[in-house]
């Protein structure tokens, strides 16, 4: 990290961060030695604001005049906007803040967060925990199960496992919950609790109102670009099989050039010039920043809505479809009256969803970033494969749903009908897997050329298997429950 | 890269390559940015041939003349044998193809070339394609399945399927199927239309009539050796859970080593040296690189067979065995009739592979390389430890085979008797994880000391889990299907 | 490495050990060469003892006057203690021994060694074979299984694979079984040809009667403490389904940070900086390392027990539970006789294992790193919420227990009341991956924040699938064997 490169000395800290500082520095070395290090601790707001448009990390160009000649510290952040923190607390005369938050950041980057606020991400607590099924879903996989008389009982989880589990992607509700008297070196002293605490996930409820964490991807307290823009950053939340977007990319072509060469790339250039300053493109490159060639022609805005280069959203739904029209998505209800953008049977409900004009012109600024290294010829082909197995895949999973929906009218299993839980039997797991793991794998492989993950590893192979599975466990169940009223033998 | 150390003067680029990059380092900046830090951007023919024996790059002492003076770009690799590539094009005056192949590569390293058209990769798309049971293995993986009546139906593959899964790593047959006119920013013009495209497979049939892509390993367009030694590259198409090199070699002490201290490696030096350039092998060092010590002394010569230091062919078939002699594997049939180099059983179909002495010879070469840093005791230890493993998962997969054929018999699968795919039912989707992911993972385990992929990791702790459950679901179905007439009651 | 920087000349090799050179450095030049690299080579104790306290790598303030003034080279190592060494032979008028132990490395590392004295690992190969439950296990995975008249047969594993599996970690036992004539380039030579070899296992049988390996972390010949402290050494033996914690470090805000930032640390300085040599912790910060602040002073001590930082003990057995007293956990019984320190349906057994006050002080010893970067309020919310999935992830195992005790008593699998192996049946190798895989790994992703792992990645969804598998499972069989005597009818 470059230290005062344009400045004739070392730019000032207020009065208030010293004074942090002066125990601080002694109490969490490591966190102090980290800001040190950061650009926030290194340059003022009137130093950066100096910089050229393209250059620019300041999206305010009229920062409060108390922040703009000190570089920014301790106090700036944890002590801004206090009067609308509840988690606010008198500490040494001064009213600081734990959790520092969007609105917060905004002071300076304020249109970011803006930005940020139209991503699907920063409803992620409320679009998980507001939406009936998604509740069902949780619950059948963080309740405690126990057997009795050959049955399963399941109760709810408990706030610390939901927080452990779903939310610490989705982000947790933060509360004052009480204040605590605690013993410190400097004699005792007061805090407040904060319920769901900690947790930095990206639509987290915040003590101030304001929705999302930027320090989920711009990591505290050196919150170097080049964190954001590596796809370590990403694969916290994104690695898993239900959204497999950072191995999918690490065996991609892309991602075997920026393991074997990215050492020597410039992480922290902003602009950031493709071929110059990097030679494969990262998570960030295709969804995230602001890239520019050699002359310095932008080839791609930098946007915080992380979906505005996507037309189409792969995960975390049954089926893929064109991304929802607004990103707080608990609006959304099918003709079935579910809290789902597309009928249990595949149909997109249009009416909440991005039309076709709209995906052609997100499909249009990702491509521009695709022909900096392509040509045209190569991205039309890479597309048409790829939308050709989003159609697939959604059909694999239609024949896994239709299985299931045999399951429940044949009463092996217990579905919509009878108001359970769809996701708590054996088979229904099954069914989640087909969209949650394999179909979505399949889709991310085939978006980023990640080879065996649309095969071998969690794609088509499995896919293909787990229909003959829940055939199998079908048969298997129509034959040993015999005296089921609308039981039909098969043969 | 070091970028013209040995010259005086930047060498020239031809005046078609600056025809090219007069346009084109406009459209496509960081495919140019990338060509521009590669060797054959900074280093004519002529330079590269003044270099020792085993420093030497290119392998072809008479590189045609009007080669020799000018640095690689565009024009040259792009515009050349343009009288054998049908998909040749004339572009602002030049006849181009988009799709340069290892014919063309071969003008300057044509022992490479030839080194690799004995390589298994070569013919990766025809042994897969051109054999009866792998087109099953195939229909059964990317086919869409449907259900309907209490049956599934599986319908043929797609083509873009087809190329969305296998073929990526395979490689695809590149074809021009029409001409394609574009509006571009120097007016309207007109392109060839390939299909089968993008593809860099390892096997992929190229429109010039020559078979594979260098740039499967050699990235396009930076070509550094770099990338091909680094383990990451290799990944692509082997990390899967149907061949787990990569990451069996990654959590090896090697992987470790290189993980750990491979920054500081020499990746680009030629020859390579060990000790002084690595510390510790990566895939290209046991298996393919010219490995001298720092005496300059020849530990292992370079190939690009890639199996020549192999004794045994470890994956993709049902049990390992000695490699086949001929990397074309379309002529092999066993007693029984199958494409397959054992019978259903595991006996080796003798004729078709190399022998104890060919394998010895292999094995030799490959211990060479073991023997720059281990003892004889040590590699012989090694050694007589993972041929044991290739027999003993050898018999668990033929437990397995045992119960499917058991059940093909009893009659609760189809499988060859019936002239059904014999991968299509869940019992065989079983014995194919038993060979294809679990006795392999075991293998690769053994074969680079990749701990846990040798028990839990996919090993054996799934061999033997998986024999059990094709014992259960054999039971089940015997017990389930009453009716069938060879059933005989099991107790 | 430095090299020499505190040095005016550069430090003497014994002449024993340039003997050893004159030949080896030809017939094994990696090793040589990585070993030029090393500490060993480049500094004498003298040199070392030079330093103050806490810089200090060499333990023993009395290293034996012979070692002091020259490097440690070979012969150092490889003769040391020889008469304590089966494995010891004559070789050109030396008495040279393959394997360097513990032993030989406290003559100058004795703390560590006495620490790593009182670590499970260093009785991992005992604590594995000599509990009957576990030898179990490792035959039911080992062993080779044969399927005849319908019924499986597993015979014991050789030795050959059991040190290809379980032993590749937990260590072999080093045995010279015979003396081997051998033809080298100096003519013909004896040497010792040595059973359980190679092998570089945490809880090795060495021929000297010691136990363990440094060189399991310590890789050979460069001996770096990068190597010790990259989370990538750890991943060996601590990556797969049964142990994920490197998996679950790598997503970890920790992993992404080092993944991202990690290019520029330190990892060779003694002591560790926090803030200054590293910015986020690896697995040897919180679990191993000698840590300090700028200041100097110490946050955490060295130590080679390992699990002196850690209250609970997380993987391996059926539920997690406080740690044992003693390394040695052979001396184990529960309340019914089994080797295992909780009871089959979870109660702890007290007088094995550390008490809450002694968890308490582990417990404090971590947090003091934890305390370098994160805030009182944060720590304690994490680990509130950690020790809440301890508990949540034991009640998961309890029911799938319950489920397999069901399937015990009610005769379709044969449990602890036959005699018969417990881990062997299809649902008793669910119920292993119950707590082996599932619960282990929601609890390392809780410990360390790991977010999908403790969800979708072998986590959460897996514990409450396999509970409704295993009933499942339990239901067909209760309905496919109607004849048993001791069947109730479920409906």
């Amino acid at each position: 990290m470059t230290r005062w490169s344009e400045a004739q000395t070392k730019p000032s800290i207020s009065e208030a961060s010293e004074a942090c500082l002066a125990c601080h520095a002694q109490l969490h070395p490591g966190m102090i030695a980290d800001w040190r290090k950061s650009r926030h601790a290194n340059f003022t707001p009137v130093m950066s604001l100096k910089r050229s448009k393209l250059e620019q990390r300041v999206s305010n160009e009229k920062v409060p005049s108390d922040y703009m000649n000190t570089v920014i510290g301790c106090a700036e952040c944890h002590t801004m906007n206090s009067g609308k923190h509840k988690d606010s607390f008198e500490h040494n005369g001064f009213n600081v803040h734990t959790v520092v938050t969007p609105s917060d950041c905004a002071t300076c980057h304020p249109v970011e967060v803006q930005q940020y606020g139209k991503n699907l991400m920063v409803h992620a607590y409320g679009n998980l925990t507001r939406n009936a099924l998604y509740q069902d879903l949780m619950n059948s996989i963080n309740g405690i199960q126990t057997f009795e008389q050959m049955k399963t009982t399941i109760k709810s989880p408990d706030r610390e496992t939901q927080l452990d589990s779903c939310l610490h992607c989705h982000g947790s509700e933060v509360k004052v919950k009480s204040v605590k008297a605690r013993k410190t070196e400097m004699g005792e002293m007061a805090f407040p609790l904060l319920s769901g605490w900690p947790n930095q996930g990206v639509g987290r409820l915040n003590p101030d109102g304001s929705k999302g964490s930027c320090a989920a991807c711009h990591t505290r307290h050196q919150f170097t670009v080049e964190m954001a823009r590596n796809p370590y950053t990403c694969s916290q939340c994104h690695k898993g099989p239900d959204v497999p977007a950072y191995k999918v990319y690490e065996v991609s072509k892309h991602g075997n050039i920026h393991s074997s060469l990215g050492k020597g790339w410039n992480f922290n250039a902003v602009p950031w010039t493709v071929g110059k300053d990097f030679t494969a493109p990262t998570c960030a490159t295709c969804h995230v920043s602001l890239i520019v060639n050699e002359s310095g022609e932008v080839v791609a805005e930098r946007t915080h809505q992380m979906n505005d280069r996507s037309a189409w959203r792969l995960l975390g739904l049954i089926y893929a479809h064109a991304h929802p029209k607004t990103p707080d998505t608990t609006i959304i209800k099918n003709k079935a009256g579910l809290p789902l953008p597309t009928e249990l049977t595949g149909e997109p409900v249009g009416k909440y969803l991005i039309d076709i004009k709209e995906q052609e012109k997100r499909k249009a600024t990702m491509q521009r970033v695709c022909l900096s290294c392509h040509s045209q010829g190569w991205v039309e082909g890479h597309w048409a494969r790829f939308e050709n197995t989003i159609k697939t895949t959604n059909e694999m999973t239609l024949t896994a749903t239709k299985i299931l929906l045999m399951a429940w009218e044949k009463g092996v299993a217990k579905g919509l009908a009878q108001k359970d839980d769809i996701f708590n039997e054996a088979i229904e797991k099954k069914w989640v897997e087909q969209w949650l793991f394999y179909a979505n794998s399949t889709r991310f492989a085939s978006a980023m050329m990640g080879a065996d993950y649309g095969i071998f590893a969690n794609g088509r192979w499995y896919m293909s298997k787990n229909i003959q599975e829940m055939l199998d466990w079908l048969e298997f169940k129509l034959q040993t429950i015999p005296d089921k009223k609308d039981r039909k033998k098969r043969r």
